[in-house]
């Protein structure tokens, strides 16, 4: 199928929710089925689990949450994914590198991290020649984008990040006609090329991800005839969600199912609420089962008019990663739902932590059906869970703010 | 067939000099053919030359030499590669851009550049993880490793230039077996590990290439139990020339047909002698013909023991173009050529340029039969050749070094 914009859409894409329904109802089973019996790391966590029983997404939703943290600690000499592949090392194809350190696998080839459907999103095909400005270099960032060329066909430029002289003159000789990058790294190609007067207007759609597109810099690139389009992924998992050129949020990829859930927890919040994304992908060479991601993002009800029919998620919101450190105590997401996990009368918390004088402050803010609580009970799960004090107040149903913070650290650090 | 190294090798590294020759002889002429009629830059070059007769080294060594200017002096916007590949830009998978700026094209299939031979010669195979330090940014040195490991089924980590402590780590994180890249970073990455204190003994092999490899860090590399070797290859031929276990010299690739010429002609030297490392690639995406690589090499006479039975070259031994300033006149290689065959009796001449006081000076040495010249006509041609002066010396056959320098610069820039 074709769209007016001239992207093509894969069959995936353009499903009806129930025929989505019932794939993932065959597809779900037989990815927990292998990463319990064929991974280290799932057949351990994944003990009690059936996997013929998880047919849908809510059945889903009962599964543990997979945390980068546990990437890590189960890392060792030689099993550098943790136990989270079914695969010995040396018969992945590559293996990269992300802070922490994380590692996380690839291959060259059958665009393994899904990026092909964002790249056409953003109507790039076989004609085109895309500079590649994500890097190579132990990021699997630049490799995806050269896998996803390679599979709907078009030429790359190798071109990583910085020498923005070479690129622009790399991109004006060679013909260049698609960016991929971050959304900052086109608009210094641009310019440097603008001041060495050399042609770069052959350049006519950008595809970004890596970092927030800010809406005056989509702008600034249409302005220059530029279509400018966001995806967002991850080294862990690929492709996650993309623009289309409908640009209504960002359409679930067809190889993950997402939800939105509550920081610290893995239970998903109601539709249009702020939460922490994990994703479970369908990947059999890394079968990431609800990954938390530590990004905030909403669900966007309703559905694409580019007739992608999939789910649609709101940009990023800031991070779900809201540990912060009070009198000294580390205060985490997990403790916060600990917390309202214990009194049935609370429906959500946030605590705030501010400063007055030389000393951290810690709000507790409680939201309940009628905005009474029991002060004194409440207080002492405070102390005993937290292993601070705080100052409960209570807010009645819809009485806190929904932007996905549990722990809200509202204490400057810039004016000393 | 494999090699008591457990190297190997594939049925064209073993054919008889005269299968060779024989295959060269079919080889030839239909590369000729594919480069005249499909290329803007070899129709015009090639205007003259019947394909068909070109079924030889010997026939081959009659046809124009490309050099490095006229890959730039064809190119045109939206014609990068400057006319030599029959292929559209739009239809190359890769375009990179080196010095110059020169363009080549690549392909992520199909070992393109050959540098698979080179892995196996080093006994790197499909149960390796190879850290590729190559730089993947704008060059096309790190998809060659890249390539090559696809096509023996090694894992590669994409780790690039620089980051030597996150190499370390990933490499003793992931179990690294293999190190591919220029011949010092792999020092860098191993005594960073000594100071991390991590475990680097996995690493057995190293494939290096891009600059020299000096017979001492070869044996440091041995006594970790590294084995060490090198290849010589360019960014717009690939792999050229290789060194094997046996370690004798670097064996000619399949690919290829090498000749050592006279600096700035494209006559073939004696058997032994320097001269400059001119290449003919057998790739129809990119056939350069007679393509002058600007580095200067000597043919080593004699077989490998290792079982390879090609032609064999000995290491870098510098730079051909020894173009040179002397009193604000550029003196080039191609300049002494002419100068040579103006003059039958001048066998071979060499310009020695120094310094006296705060002046230039000029000794032009010629070699004759008898070690004798006519002084007053050979000053004449070098006053109206090289637009300088030069003092006349006249030696017997084999007076003049054999180093492949047609300009010796012996001026000191050093201490002022």
């Amino acid at each position: 199928m074709t769209t007016a914009a001239g992207s093509i859409l894969d069959p995936l894409e353009t499903r009806t929710p129930d025929q989505r329904a019932a794939d993932l109802a065959h597809d779900l089973p037989e990815l927990i089925a292998h990463a319990k019996t064929r991974t280290v790391a799932y057949r351990e966590s994944l003990r009690e689990i059936e996997p013929a029983s998880i047919t849908s997404r809510e059945a889903l939703a009962e599964l543990p949450v997979t945390r980068k943290s546990d990437l890590i600690s189960g890392q060792r000499p030689g099993q550098p994914l943790g136990g989270f592949s079914p695969r010995p090392t040396n018969r992945l194809e590559l293996v990269f590198q992300s802070p922490g350190p994380i590692y996380e696998p690839g291959s060259r080839t059958g665009d393994w991290w899904r990026i092909g459907r964002f790249l056409r999103a953003c109507g790039i095909g076989p004609d085109d020649i895309v500079l590649n400005c994500m890097s190579y270099h132990l990021t699997p960032a630049g490799m995806m984008i050269e896998s996803a060329a390679a599979k709907i066909g078009a030429t790359v430029v190798p071109a990583g990040t910085g020498q923005s002289e070479l690129q622009a003159r790399a991109a004006a000789c060679i013909g260049v006609t698609a960016y991929a990058g971050t959304p900052d790294f086109l608009k210094v190609i641009l310019e440097t090329g603008d001041a060495l007067g050399l042609d770069l207007s052959g350049i006519r759609r950008a595809a970004v991800g890596g970092g927030a597109l800010f809406p005056s810099l989509r702008d600034a690139y249409a302005e220059r005839g530029i279509l400018c389009l966001q995806f967002y992924g991850t080294a862990d998992l690929g492709n996650v969600a993309y623009e289309s050129p409908a640009m209504e949020g960002l359409i679930v990829d067809e190889g993950v199912v997402v939800e939105i859930v509550t920081p610290g927890t893995g239970q998903p919040v109601a539709d249009g609420d702020v939460g922490e994304v994990v994703v479970t992908t369908l990947n059999r060479d890394y079968p990431l089962i609800r990954f938390a991601t530590g990004d905030l993002s909403s669900v966007l009800p309703g559905m694409s008019p580019c007739g992608r029919t999939n789910m649609r998620i709101t940009g990023w919101k800031g991070r779900a990663d809201q540990t912060a450190k009070v009198r000294g105590m580390f205060i985490r997401p997990e403790q916060v739902a600990q917390f309202v996990d214990r009194h049935p009368d609370v429906i959500r918390a946030r605590l705030e932590i501010g400063r007055s004088g030389e000393q951290d402050t810690l709000d507790v803010r409680v939201e309940t059906a009628d905005g009474t609580v029991d002060e004194s009970a409440v207080s002492e799960s405070v102390r005993q869970i937290f292993r601070v004090r705080g100052r409960i107040r209570a807010h009645a149903r819809g009485g806190l703010p929904n932007d996905g913070k549990v722990i809200d650290d509202r204490r400057r650090y810039d004016d000393g």
